[in-house]
């Protein structure tokens, strides 16, 4: 909980420990190279992300905080991994941005992505959220609505402040792709027959559409070309998919106490997930028992266990870990249009971050 | 239903009937004067209400509606008063709006408060809507949540389309009051020991400045002047508090069949009732009655027929009348300001309309 101390009320600008969260997302891998590698990013993004972290105030700056602010800062003040302002920060680094703007952007998309997860909590009627208790679990479902209804007008309101052009247009089409996507996914809740591709639709859109706008907005702050910031947004996409795709391994194969979430959550809410998919194809067996647990208590926990084991068998996880690994290559590929540099390199260490992450 | 034959799968662009529409707002009142003054005022609008109502289009233009846009078109085609939509062309019409900037902004104002009753339901449980089930009662919770964040997002993008200098803003300004405001009202539900003055910051804030936005958006896309906005901008709060009055009257005294809202909701989710305040002061029974009936069933009809015959005793459903039409003639009062004409004249038979309405 190094982010708690960071709140308002601590006395010092003391900086996040960005690398300390980094690692502690890579935990217990053998990754000396990636270890050195994220020293090197600390040491490039860490007083940013300090300032960042005092812009995430969990008051909001506000003299008289009501329930839904609270409730949002709650959520906020958990941390979290700080993966999509680190994004705009970075990409606004490879060229010359106000650091006033791209610091609101930066927080914006934090809210956006904040927000989300608010509503996302009541629609799943999620209690824990970042190892805690959920806003929804402590102030009760309204107020996790309003809160995420207020963390999208302020993001919005600061992007509108940053007055980079073109960026608040393109977050509204973003956070549009992630609400249709969101929808097709809740349409799909429990169908077991479907194809990869409503797979890829509900990764694209719920999940890399706001990574693709952080690259835009830091490279449209950093005042980046159009093919610079093209290529930004691809680094996105497969930045984003990368991301979900180990969140999938993660539902299945991770452990509740690195992640802060109960495992197989995905699963019981009748969610498609990628190992899931490839699993069902390879043997027929895992889609039955899929079947069987929509149909059955959600806390069949042996059944779940059965499950992961048939999955681990057919090789379905190390098939979601290779779709991350190959998503994250393609994503380092589309930074060699890019200036080199420590901006670059810096998001160049994300991508092994996120496709080794384990939290 | 009339609302209903205007979907675009109607065959001629026949004009709304707003007439009807205001008629039935005001059914059963000996209003023969008002009844030639809305026959004014629909001549002046219908055409304008009718494009509206086609831009309206229940699946939003797309050829692939999610369930979301399903869910959003299903409360936007039944209609409702079309009030704030309504505000918007008349402001614009006191100066010269290019028509397509000022109907963007019309169905943004409606999209807007649909957002806004979509959430109100999930969070209220509230199963019906315009004598219709509510969206969450058809698609449940989850649906109701996600189609309000993509209205909300629909409306902003519609706002940044009309180009509209400062609107967009001030938009995000209105949706913060307006969420400041439930909060507000949901820390303090079944609190009976308010002052009015929450009530009024829950009036100016939820009903008061969305109706406010409506008649700057319309001023500035007419592009009127500082003073004729400002005089626009104090016109919808006094409008929105007098709607705001008599919504609280309807609760007590209305007819189901006229609002399509069941009686007493408000006092049964614990809302302050600006006649229920009125009340308690004139009659302490009537709080021992009303926290009665919170502890109580909520289908208690005989303590609700209670209340309701006490607070008629005190005056205080009177009260609330005589506090909108005060706020009525306070709108009328700012309308002196702006240019004489058949849309001030329209504006004034709006506030008319509003203090009469049984709907």
């Amino acid at each position: 909980m190094a982010e708690l101390a960071l709140s308002p009320t601590a006395p010092s600008a003391k900086p996040v420990p960005v690398l300390a969260r980094l690692e502690a997302l890579c935990s217990g891998q053998k990754l000396d190279t990636l270890g050195e590698r994220l020293a090197e990013l600390a040491r490039f993004v860490d007083a940013d992300m300090a300032k960042l972290e005092r812009g995430l105030d969990p008051s909001f700056g506000l003299s008289e905080p009501r329930a839904i602010h609270r409730g949002a800062g709650h959520l906020v003040a958990l941390g979290g991994k700080r993966l999509r302002p680190m994004c705009v920060v970075l990409a606004s680094r490879l060229g010359n941005a106000a650091e006033a703007s791209a610091h609101e952007l930066a927080i914006a998309v934090e809210l956006v992505h904040s927000a989300t997860l608010l509503h996302d909590d009541v629609v799943d009627l999620g209690d824990v959220r970042r190892g805690a208790p959920a806003t929804r679990a402590i102030w009760g479902n309204a107020i996790s609505i309003f809160a995420g209804d207020w963390l999208l007008i302020e993001a919005l309101r600061r992007v509108r402040r940053a007055e980079v052009p073109g960026v608040l247009e393109r977050l509204l089409d973003a956070i549009d792709e992630m609400i249709c996507a969101e929808s097709l996914q809740l349409e799909r809740r429990g169908d077991l027959s479907l194809g990869l591709d409503t797979w890829w639709r509900v990764a694209e859109g719920k999940t890399a559409a706001l990574f693709r706008w952080a690259m835009l907005a830091g490279g449209r702050a950093g005042g980046l070309d159009e093919r610079a910031t093209a290529a930004l947004e691809r680094y996105g996409v497969h930045l984003g998919v990368a991301f979900q795709a180990i969140d999938d391994v993660l539902d299945l194969a991770g452990e509740a106490e690195d992640t802060g979430k109960a495992l197989f959550a995905d699963l019981r809410e009748g969610k498609v997930t990628y190992p899931a998919m490839i699993a069902r194809e390879r043997d027929p067996k895992v889609g039955e028992l899929l079947a069987e647990a929509a149909r059955s208590d959600a806390h069949a926990v042996g059944l779940f266990s059965e499950i992961r084991a048939r999955m681990e068998a057919t090789g379905a996880i190390d098939a979601g870990k290779e779709l991350a690994a190959e998503r994250g290559l393609a994503a380092s590929r589309a930074l060699d249009e890019l200036p080199a540099g420590p901006a670059r390199d810096a998001l160049a260490t994300v991508v092994h971050a996120v496709v080794a992450r384990k939290a």
